[in-house]
């Protein structure tokens, strides 16, 4: 393992985060949280200048690999995590550090978990920092500092590799720089042309900021202990509409740029996706109409269920009514959206719309082989071939997912708490979705788990943000060792 | 699809089924029980002249491929199931036919989930007859027709694949019908020294011929409304070795038979599967000793634990204590063991340890590949090289089962029932366990669903047994077409 070249970005990842910490430390400054601002000044203060070491060029040599891009993914988002949760348990407002870990890790990892049952307690200036989180995470910390940091050399593709959701990537344009640039691009323009959308449907400017942060991102951290339920039907619908299209592959909006109106309309995941939307807003909103909401009607019904299954295939995890009340066969079906998650490709978590379209494919391939036993129909997707290598890892990926899934289910058991609770919460946190069902459903929270499940499930977040392999690498001895 | 050969091993399945309802019927008739012995002789009578018919040479024309040997095997098992349910439905003591097939085909699977409260109401009769389908369905009546049925051509194989357990077909002995021959061997002898046992141990005649076949078969069916707890330590005990014995490779036994003792003992999957007995014993008995038996103590602890870990891990399903009472850590291993199952080969259900074994070295190897990306060690099994099919076709396998679970679980849930419930109510079906947790624990029934649901879960019961394709394709409008 080549140390020097993690170091080396571990110390972009710091100047990133001491430079977002600038905007939070003004906001408590301002508004006098004098226990907030000087610990914010203190972190910029540390950090920025270590940063700036560990980025020196006499960090850059020697080889780089896959491995490499793997490990400085990994310990950069644990750095992340660990120093962007300094400020809540230094200035004291979240008093436990592993509390601190969890809910800046909830942040980055866009999955919005919270162990806080009072969230405005923490003062705007830390909520605008957790929200903040959030958006820095939806894209990618590394991806953004490929699109600003010239650099040589062919290490750039397993960076991005390592920070992009999806099973394979694809490079929007042929150099990596020019397309983690289009992607912030992008990215940027629609999360102000959202924030203004919000503005103008009745949102307090602050809440339309760090909600913003939160559906662009595809967090879910809310800035009120009433979630979403202070604001209007116009602004509900604006968010349910804005988690939908950050749902999708920027592919397609990149396709819309370079005005491919076709491509874009024609891509196979994009069009699953919104299958799977429709199908199940028929069948949830006929549902809960029926049985939870006679009195308040169909529309009232299709415009919640049209929130939920947003914000859980999304995974962001706003919440505007209780989920976890609904019939039995609807609550399952939101479970399995959150399994499914968003397109590949898009700053949503989940297993990803085209990697469960590349398993059912492969399902069914084995069916028609009975049929056809000679056969060597290859499998497509997006109308090319897909490689072999793409397919065995859709499959590995699929593996390693449910032994883990297993594994944090075993370790949070320990804490005694109900089966659906655990299944949900390790699949809430895997899926960086935020709420689960029962004791962890959209109006409770994570504060009932001991310590050592609570970073269990911290893990759990990193490693569904980061698909499974930087995360659980860092556990392999083979990792630490110079030469292997 | 070759509708000719289907009818003929329809026959012979037919014929199989006619004559295992004689002793059952000879015991009704002499214990009097008027309502049900007729209603064997009927069906005998019925059945057997239409079996003959059916196994007419003529029938035997075309071709035979994968294909219609799944297609034979998953509609003979069917009709075992429709029509060993008949006596149940008929003397009206399972007033209900979605019941009695439940029930029958709960039986034939192994699965030993039963929708009776009463199960002494049935009467001797009856009692054996659901037993005894344990024990045919336990090695399997096709691979019984294989080893007394003279055949040429090279379709013996296709039969024994679709019923054998396990991701690849091990031929013990070149010929097929040696194979299936030498299996039964095995089996009638391991059986009848069991009930020695049983006998020895002081169990009145009836439940140990019954409860024999319901270990042997690893079905789980009991013959008291108290289950299990009438008998002695030493029976509870006894019935826990044979439980672990009949969950082992069936190849482990043959190695022994021809005293090739030190291959027996290398055998990589009954390695695996006493590993993981021992770890999961160890864990479990302290567990519950500390928080459910502390008054009883460690000794009786680890006799239950050790009962429940076979039951489980065996897919047999029988039950001394009630597991769903345990800790939530322990509940949740228990609800793994049943994911895992038994050996291949052997007549127990699940994933398969080997298929879990291929898994888990598929992830491993996805982990390997980021040291050494060029790396192309081969994946080994019984150190032996696994080929690419098998390979694939084991995460196919994994890939399909999860899809049929997903879709189960959603169709059951229309009932209402809660998520524990109906999860460990597809598991335990299409693992062909027995009891789940909840409202399906071990001291509970099936009786709580729907007749749908109970079609759906009574088709797992079938899919889980022959290891899903032979059902699955049944539902494939392909395999209806006479040309593709």
């Amino acid at each position: 393992m080549n140390f020097w070249i993690i170091a080396y970005f571990l110390g972009w990842i710091l100047e990133v985060e001491a430079v977002s910490m600038v905007i939070p430390m003004i906001i408590s400054a301002v508004l006098g949280e004098n226990d907030v601002w000087p610990w914010f000044l203190l972190l910029i203060v540390i950090l920025a200048p270590v940063g700036l070491i560990l980025t020196r060029k006499r960090f850059r040599k020697g080889n780089f690999y896959v491995r490499e891009g793997y490990a400085a993914t990994g310990l950069g988002w644990i750095a992340l995590s660990v120093f962007g949760a300094l400020p809540f348990f230094l200035s004291g407002r979240i008093p436990n550090f592993v509390d601190a870990l969890f809910e800046t890790a909830s942040g980055f990892t866009t999955t919005g978990s919270s162990v806080l049952s009072d969230v405005e307690a923490l003062g705007k200036g830390l909520l605008f920092w957790r929200s903040f989180t959030h958006w820095l995470g939806g894209m990618g910390v590394l991806v953004l500092i490929l699109a600003i940091l010239p650099m040589n050399g062919g290490y750039h593709m397993q960076l991005m590799k390592a920070e992009s959701p999806g099973p394979s990537v694809s490079k929007l344009v042929p150099r990596v720089m020019d397309t983690a640039k289009m992607l912030y691009l992008i990215y940027i323009v629609m999360t102000a042309t959202m924030i203004i959308t919000y503005l103008i449907s009745g949102m307090p400017f602050f809440d339309a900021l760090c909600i913003g942060f939160g559906t662009a991102g595809t967090g879910g951290f809310s800035v009120r202990n009433t979630g979403m339920w202070d604001y209007g039907r116009a602004s509900q619908i604006l968010i349910t509409i804005w988690m939908y299209l950050f749902g999708v592959n920027f592919n397609f909006y990149y396709l819309m740029m370079r005005k491919k109106w076709k491509d874009a309309l024609k891509m196979e995941e994009v069009r699953v996706y919104v299958g799977i939307i429709l199908v199940n807003l028929l069948i949830i909103s006929l549902v809960i109409w029926r049985f939870n909401y006679r009195a308040e009607g169909y529309g009232y019904s299709l415009q919640h269920a049209a929130f939920t299954i947003g914000s859980l295939m999304s995974s962001t995890g706003f919440a505007t009514v209780d989920f976890d009340k609904w019939p039995e066969l609807t609550r399952l079906m939101c479970v399995l959206l959150m399994f499914i998650g968003a397109c590949a490709g898009s700053t949503g978590g989940g297993l990803k719309v085209s990697r469960c379209l590349l398993l059912f494919k492969e399902g069914r391939k084995e069916m028609h082989m009975l049929f056809h036993p000679q056969s060597i129909r290859p499998i497509k997707l997006e109308g090319k071939v897909v490689e072999h290598a793409t397919l065995r890892s859709a499959s590995n990926y699929f593996i390693i997912y449910v032994m883990l899934f297993v594994v944090s289910f075993l370790l949070i058991s320990i804490d005694g708490h109900d089966f659906t609770t655990n299944f949900t919460a390790v699949l809430a946190t895997l899926n960086n979705i935020g709420p689960g069902l029962n004791a962890v459903g959209a109006t409770q929270n994570f504060a009932i788990y001991s310590i050592p499940s609570k970073l269990v499930l911290t893990f759990c977040m990193l490693a569904g943000r980061l698909e499974l392999l930087p995360m659980l690498m860092l556990l392999y001895p083979k990792t630490w060792t110079k030469h292997y």
